[in-house]
């Protein structure tokens, strides 16, 4: 209940708007009980970004791998899907950090890390000879550059790319690299230079 | 005086570090003072980010526009080596929303727009007949990519890709985004496979 309260509260208005003393009132407790049950207010962000980390990976796993290009593309659709309906809760995961410069649990950045690491298995796939370092890195490359297009895209006030165009610019993004990469792929590319 | 503060206190610990009267208190003024000059808090992180995407865009128009390709290596070089040295500052322009759900002024936004959209010009020279708007988009997903690469390869806490190879991995994103394009570009490309 108290978890509920807190996830609508970041969800509707932010994580800036979350305070503890609206959360003991929307659960009709005292705040010492939230204390209690998260320790103190990182607790209660850490707890509702793990689920966030959580929902997002689930999705992400979710994504067919029968055709590694069409994986590809479909995890930067599901990413999309999940941050447009998501947007507060999965900016709260990123813009969330720990007070009085404590250290942030480890759990919570390997889930992170794990899910930017999806990009790897159909990337290896598509590379003749691919050093697993190099394809490591180039993943999480490719994923951190698909979040940094989403993300500003999705920012209504500091549109990168308008809504609208988001989707379309994401798979062309895909394939332009792709093609960038040598890899060949049966589908329309981005100004039709490629092919 | 009271900005100087406001930015240190920013670019030391973040946003959420600042509080008025910790700029009162420095400045040695009342808090009335502060609301005085900066209307409100919002006010005064709007003052210290206006300051920061001026910063921004000053480094990033000195970049030399003689050679397009150069120009964008160095576009995000540039953009790189200001995101390291004041991450907290950059991190604050992109995470600050305005209190009571008031809208974003206009020309803060204006002014992220003008610096994502440098990478139009050298994209214009290199892509045979361009279409602006599709140039345009371009240049903004492209930069937004970059955007991505550098906030998540930065954050310590969360690294999407080690910092010490993420200048690397930088220059390797262009050139594989450019060859993507059919761009030909006289560099050892990402991977070799491109020629």
């Amino acid at each position: 209940m108290m978890l509920e309260t807190a996830r609508h509260r970041i969800a509707a208005n932010g994580l800036r708007s979350l305070k503890v003393r609206d959360v003991a009132e929307a659960a009709d407790c005292s705040i010492g009980s939230v204390y209690n049950e998260f320790r103190d207010f990182d607790g209660l962000v850490l707890t509702v970004n793990r689920e966030t980390i959580r929902a997002l990976t689930d999705r992400l796993i979710a994504v067919p791998a029968e055709d590694p290009v069409r994986q590809l593309h479909g995890l930067a659709e599901a990413y999309l899907a999940f941050a447009a309906e998501h947007a507060n809760l999965l900016r709260a995961l990123f813009e969330h950090r720990m007070g009085d410069d404590r250290p942030f649990p480890e759990d919570i950045l390997s889930m992170v890390m794990q899910a930017f690491a999806l990009m790897h298995a159909p990337l290896a796939r598509l590379l003749p000879d691919p050093d697993p370092e190099e394809v490591a890195l180039l993943a999480r490359t490719m994923f951190s550059a698909v979040h940094g297009i989403i993300s500003l895209g999705l920012e209504e006030r500091m549109v990168a790319v308008p809504p609208e165009k988001l989707r379309e610019q994401l798979a062309q993004f895909v394939d332009t690299h792709l093609a960038g990469l040598g890899i060949k792929i049966g589908r329309t590319q981005a100004f039709g230079k490629i092919s």
